[in-house]
């Protein structure tokens, strides 16, 4: 009954199989692996990108700041949500990489940058010239940090503000897979013909051990992509283990069936639970995540038995009046079983009473 | 026949079985695994510190560059070796993490950082106050980027003239194990005993498939290391897989073992070598590493023979005179066969009549 | 008629006089002058702090930037107004010279913190450790960037606050010495007394040619910020002349007499206009800036008279209804005249009929 | 009897004047006054570069900081003397405002870069690729730490090798005046025409009270320029006074004049000290600054007589043999008289003995 990440659950059989192949004999090491060159052929199609530059690195937060030091001065500001992981979880890892940049923080819905605040906030940034930070670049998560999947128009609508100021746009895909198997558009769809010019396209979070690839549709950056991720101690020596996760991850779709999967299961939660009468569902069950308002009591309940997840906002207590309702985050991954969440939602009835 | 680097061959086939038995259920992510606790209490007790605070990270340039920032202020200058990896092969990763620091570098054979040199270095560093940069820290490498091992006296002459001026001392173990083994002494006493204060302990270069641990003696810079790699991406959502490679590494002495065959690996190597009327070994090999000189016309039938390994400084050309020697560098590693070396051997011999 | 800041006005004829004074002979270079010994007795005689470290710099950015970077680490948020002079005006100065660090912006009337506002936005930081940037230091500027002043129970609210986490604060003090004119209190009182840490003490745009103070309440820091002065470039090597500068500025109280006509200048600015039907005052008038209200045409009128001041905040247009009222900043310094002001208030009412 | 820096002599008194002259009234700030106009318009002329952008800050180490940055990625080196300022006298400043770039130094004789050692030092830059840090930019200081002058042809072989590879080209003219005084050519002859991208004008060696100008001869480098600026802190707010010091600077070639009598002065005592047996100039005394070598007894017998210089390099003791020889700078600047030079020469010859 674990439904604390996407992180915390096991990687795919496949994908430590290829590791397991991979390791025979020699490779060239720092990307210069064999593997590596099938990835990039294989992305670039899958994306209809023959000119794409590809790179591996290992955690989200690495992908996204490095990509975003890529697009912005250190004297701009990233127009993102204030629920962005980049804002809210990476310990400041885009200031860090960009040389002190900004994150200009926009609201909106399930964590969806709401375009009217997103218009207000770029054209009043640096509207006084020298003195003020400039129109960096925008970055968009999909899907959201809340679950929430942004469909074709909604990004083109925030991708055009961005283009309308040259800004160039990044997208946090950590859930890319997911967000793509619930729209059911093309990879293509929903980035570069969308107006993303770097996608951080996650693989962690849906079944592999660590890797992410970094997708840059204009090659022009290549280099200094290249250049930044060695001086942030982000290219890996025996990079075959990452080349091999990842080419597993795209053999036979294999990166949509595992979020597919974790997709199902969280509908099969969220559906389930919205037939409580205790339980509200604060936020689109789009993708792998349910946000669901419990009362105090069964969530102390529910913490007993072992169940793991996060009180979302951290911020509630479990201390309290025990009808009073606390909001949490559930998260399903590939492996989640049909079992799980029936416990958790048996456990849930037998509250209701 | 490759002897291209200790990165290019093979992990242990016991790290991946670690691996694969760390794949079962849920575990805390972030570092909150179980597996992480015990790792912490081995690595104290292996290096007799208690107190010290234990990190994993994925690549060598990680490890140095982080420790470095948190012992040396941006406005500050560290010592090390013209010829240190974080001089010659970061791409500036130390710069960057401490935010502008300087390196001040130093000569000596063999990669070794030599006394006069490093007394003069520090000693005319920031004697004009405000105007200059200050004294930062040393940073000694061991083994040597060139295969040379430090003995203990030859580190504390060093490390006491750190500690005169109260400068910390980092040590870059990428290659740690190796220089045990061959030295016969403690971890601590090749550490901590001999005034180290941070040490990236390496794991990728023998025979893991991406992990260093850092270890941090004086624990008052726990909380910072923390905040900075996660700040710089490398802190893993699914730590176990790097956990669960450091502990099968320090199982049953794995990583001395793997260590130990990397080093006789090279120690044949070399003596083959030695024997042979062409060639003469310009660095000792204390390690796994072996520095030939060779005509260019046995580097020239090698490489056609498909031996792989570098010409180093690299900067040499393959066409000229055959006669004439290059020196090339050969990195031996925990799989290198017998066999592999032999064949180079008698590639050599076959030059010499 | 010029009210565009208090930075177009002239130096007071005393400063230019003590400039003259001090370019006699040789002097020291680098703040080893004469003068400047004298500055610091005096300064921490005028702070009732004799501990107090003490450093001129030429920009009011400078002062702030530098006495923040002393106070935070590069993965911790500052705390300040959404219109403060870091956030808004300083192209981002406070994060380059943090290597990094975020502002989390709070609101409040008259660009004075609100209390609440601060305390949640302080309790929310830093709650999912690591992940997060980590509570960094509070920043007030005193007078605001709207005029206004907090008295000195309003800033032991908002410093007891930053107490309770072991923040540190600095004091944004460009219009010190128009805040205390306006309070009458001591300047200790209105610094060290209600919790500030490191003042920036303006002196530009009450009357020098370009000198700050910054005053250091607790001197641990006075090295560290030596050498980020000199870093950032900040150390002058012909010290003298702002030496000189700020030597005159404290003599007999030259700077609270030109902070004193300042500050009525506005309050006969402002009194007059809210005499007039047409007009709203925006902001308390504590200080020597006029925040009004007008009608368009009242503007349009103005500005074809040649006054000169901004429409505030400035994203509004000249152009549309004449009696649409647009909001304005107007500005006294110590030179301005009641024939400046009374020319301006006789074309306000000349548009009244 | 001070020789210890051009820093440590009065400004001019047509730079008070002007200053003077220029407090009537109102004026723009940042850079907006009226009198930035003529000075960018009288440089560009000066300086034959109708397409210049120009920039005044008011410190040499912001003007060489904020133009390196300008021109170098954080990954790259800059190439310079071992004994350039950006090297020795800044505090790191390069490496805080390029985000940590490196700075690789060459030897050569009087501080001017030996081109062979550059040229070596060059072509064995990132050769290895994404490992190493790249080639960034070239920097020249004419006239040298050390007093020196190069030659058009001199430069033109330093800056042929960086255009060889592509790379701007700085020019540190702290002391460009007395430079251009010496060899008599043009200032463009002496800038872009041979290869300078951007020039730090210095003012403040030479009379001023603390202007240098930027002289940017590639213009699609200005607005990034601006940004840095502001960020860094060294854009003034009352800037007219700035902008009146370079004025007068520039009239009836002022700046030609101070450089010229500080020269002679120099060249005076240069003289006059080469006529005593016990006295060695170590390097030319191309422009206003002598290296004598003395026996320790004169440097005692000065400095009890309250001369005013450095032993250079500045670790050699007061104490031991008196005849043995010290190492002195002396630098003289347009208000040295011809009585201090007598008194010191004076002071040598009743030594000699």
């Amino acid at each position: 009954m674990n439904f604390a990440s996407d992180n915390s659950g096991p990687a795919a059989p496949e994908i430590l199989e290829a590791i397991i192949s991979a390791n025979e004999g020699y490779q060239n090491s720092y990307g210069g692996d064999s593997l590596m060159e099938k990835i990039k052929s294989q992305l670039r199609e899958i994306f209809e990108a023959p000119d794409a530059a590809i790179y591996l690195v290992a955690t989200g937060t690495a992908a996204n700041a490095l990509s975003l030091a890529c697009l912005c001065p250190s004297w701009s500001t990233i127009f993102c949500h204030e629920h962005s992981h980049i804002q809210e979880d990476e310990c400041g890892a885009p200031e860090f990489f960009t040389g002190g940049s900004k994150l200009t923080t926009v609201g909106g819905k399930h964590a969806k940058i709401d375009p009217q605040q997103l218009a207000k906030a770029i054209s009043s940034t640096g509207i006084i010239g020298v003195h003020n930070v400039q129109k960096g670049a925008l970055s968009i998560t999909n899907a959201t940090e809340l679950g929430a999947v942004y469909d074709l128009d909604e990004i083109i609508e925030l991708t055009s503000m961005a283009k309308d100021f040259d800004l160039p746009v990044h997208m946090d895909g950590a859930r890319f897979a997911n967000a793509l198997v619930k729209l059911g558009c093309s990879p293509a769809e929903l980035s570069w013909k969308t107006g993303v010019d770097i996608l951080s396209f996650g693989g962690t979070k849906n079944g592999l051990l660590g890797v992410e690839a970094v997708i840059i549709f204009d090659p022009s950056l290549a280099w200094e992509f290249e250049l930044r991720r060695k001086r942030g101690g982000h290219l890996f020596s025996k990079h075959r283990f990452l080349s091999a996760q990842m080419k597993a991850y795209l053999k036979d779709d294999l990166w949509l069936q595992l979020a597919q999967k974790a997709n199902s299961a969280a509908a099969k939660l969220s559906r389930e639970l919205t037939n409580q009468e205790t339980v509200k569902i604060e936020h689109p069950t789009d993708v792998n995540m349910v946000f669901p308002s419990l009362p105090r009591e069964i969530h102390n309940l529910a913490f007993s038995k072992k169940a793991a997840y996060y009180l979302w906002p951290p911020n509630q207590s479990l201390e309290g009046n025990p009808k009073e309702s606390l909001k949490a985050r559930m998260v399903c991954n590939w492996s989640t079983t049909d079992e799980e969440i029936e416990t958790f939602v048996n456990l849930v009835k037998s509250c209701q009473v």
